[in-house]
């Protein structure tokens, strides 16, 4: 290993990684760290034999098993990659096959309370590292999986105070195979700034969806209402536990968003339309600068 | 002409259509009906030079000029396809050439306040038809124009009580013969509608763009934020315009967006999680099986 290469840094030492759900995102990290030349082996574990066996039809696994523990016990890094719904049931069996040289991050998309349940179920909560990869697609299962799903992709790790050092950098090393652009903070700030850009967008195409239907009009939507409530045919178990996970910042992002509703319907009730085209024009200058920036990495 | 062919009625007595602006909608709108074979004359009118150099390029015009008065009088159909703050003018310019086999329609994006600053300028507002094709894209000019850029949308046509049927036949024909699926409503419902599944979308992309940036969180976005958002990038005037020529049912439609909003707060704040799981099962119902209806049109 090159000292040098930072890309490689914690990378050589991973003889095996376990990969705990093997549906689009657990599939498209095998499949990515392939591609990147992973030269360890690749296990993935999962409940039923009909999705492994559809994982193992991507060539990317050297094995699948339901059998969570011995994959753990002979693994230097879990990812779990399973809705957030059944990380409490895992992260309690994974803590009874822990062992020195284990690192454990999830893909999970809230942190703070992801990060509390490592807390209080594993035996070193110090060497679990929270990630949260900013990658994903309507599609769902082995069959969507590609092994750029998370390529140029912003990922969130959110170390603590008490996270080892030599954990968040296997962590990292991960994500950054896979091209994804690292930025770090606390589980706290992750989960506020999802609300704002993932959560509160999410729950606001709902609720659109729901508003065309009540007003009879879904028979002339078109390519703008598709666009901006695709993400609502996202999993609803999933979503609810995204949002209850996150509650306390929805509710704050929810109460921002009135706000602004507010002050919207005020600027046309009184007839303040420079106001209005004023806002619109400073939302189309943030919009297509995003756009600039995210083409541009 | 076959009687037999709805295609055509109308349509073979069309020697001369003039499309009033020569941007992504006015050049499609000539790209496709020459694609669709239409024999006739197609003039575009536009206010500088350069863009009706650049709309002659395409191909698809038989002449361009910037003499609206002289293009409409050899028109038998007038197309407004310029931004909503241009109508009053136009309209008005229009009145001083209308003559008794004149048809005008538009394609803009609110029909009650068009409707009725055409009932107020024209000499003959029964041979006004008002047309919404619900069609676009966040690209303009005439660069971006396509012959297939309406086949298979939404056009809604609101005809009146007092409407000319073979005024309506004509305006019916040019959407007909582009493919697209017309819906005829009045002027009100259509802007009821179109608050519902257009504009409140629009108005809510922009604020979330607001909220992420205000979060200091637009650097973690990623594909569900840029689908979410992508209509924010749209023209501030433009949109301005809309907003303010359908002032009542965005005002509507912002309350009612309000009421679940606080709604959503509820069921978060008081753990209701079940409700809220129900509620985005129905919505994903929902949006799946509008995407379903789109595919098989």
């Amino acid at each position: 290993v090159n000292a040098g290469d930072s890309t490689d840094q914690g990378f050589g030492s991973l003889h095996q990684v376990t990969i705990v759900g093997t549906g689009l995102l657990g599939v498209s990290l095998a499949m990515g760290l392939r591609a990147a030349g992973f030269a360890g082996r690749i296990v993935g574990v999962g409940r039923r034999s009909s999705t492994l066996e559809r994982a193992e039809a991507r060539g990317c696994f050297d094995d699948t098993t339901k059998d969570i523990g011995s994959a753990v016990a002979a693994s230097q890094l879990v990812v779990l990659a399973t809705p957030l719904g059944t990380f409490t049931d895992l992260l309690g069996r994974i803590a009874g096959h822990d062992h020195d040289d284990l690192v454990i991050t999830d893909v999970g998309s809230t942190k703070a309370w992801v990060c509390a349940e490592a807390a209080r179920l594993l035996p070193h909560p110090a060497r679990f590292v929270g990630s949260h990869p900013m990658a994903g697609s309507e599609k769902t299962g082995p069959e969507a999986a590609t092994a750029t799903l998370y390529a140029a992709k912003p990922c969130i790790i959110t170390p603590q105070g008490d996270t080892d050092g030599d954990a968040l950098a296997r962590v990292r090393s991960i994500w950054r195979v896979l091209a994804m652009r690292i930025v770090e903070m606390s589980p706290d700030e992750h989960d506020r700034k999802t609300a704002c850009i993932s959560h509160l967008p999410h729950a606001v195409a709902c609720l659109l969806v729901e508003l065309a239907q009540m007003g009879d009009a879904l028979d002339m939507a078109s390519t703008g209402f598709g666009d901006t409530t695709r993400v609502a045919a996202g999993d609803p178990k999933l979503w609810t536990d995204i949002f209850t996970t996150n509650r306390r910042h929805m509710i704050e992002s929810l109460d921002a968003l009135s706000a602004r509703v507010a002050e919207f319907r005020r600027c046309l009730d009184t007839g303040d339309d420079d106001q209005l085209l004023a806002m619109l024009d400073k939302c189309k200058a943030v919009r297509v600068g995003w756009a600039a920036d995210q083409r541009s990495v």
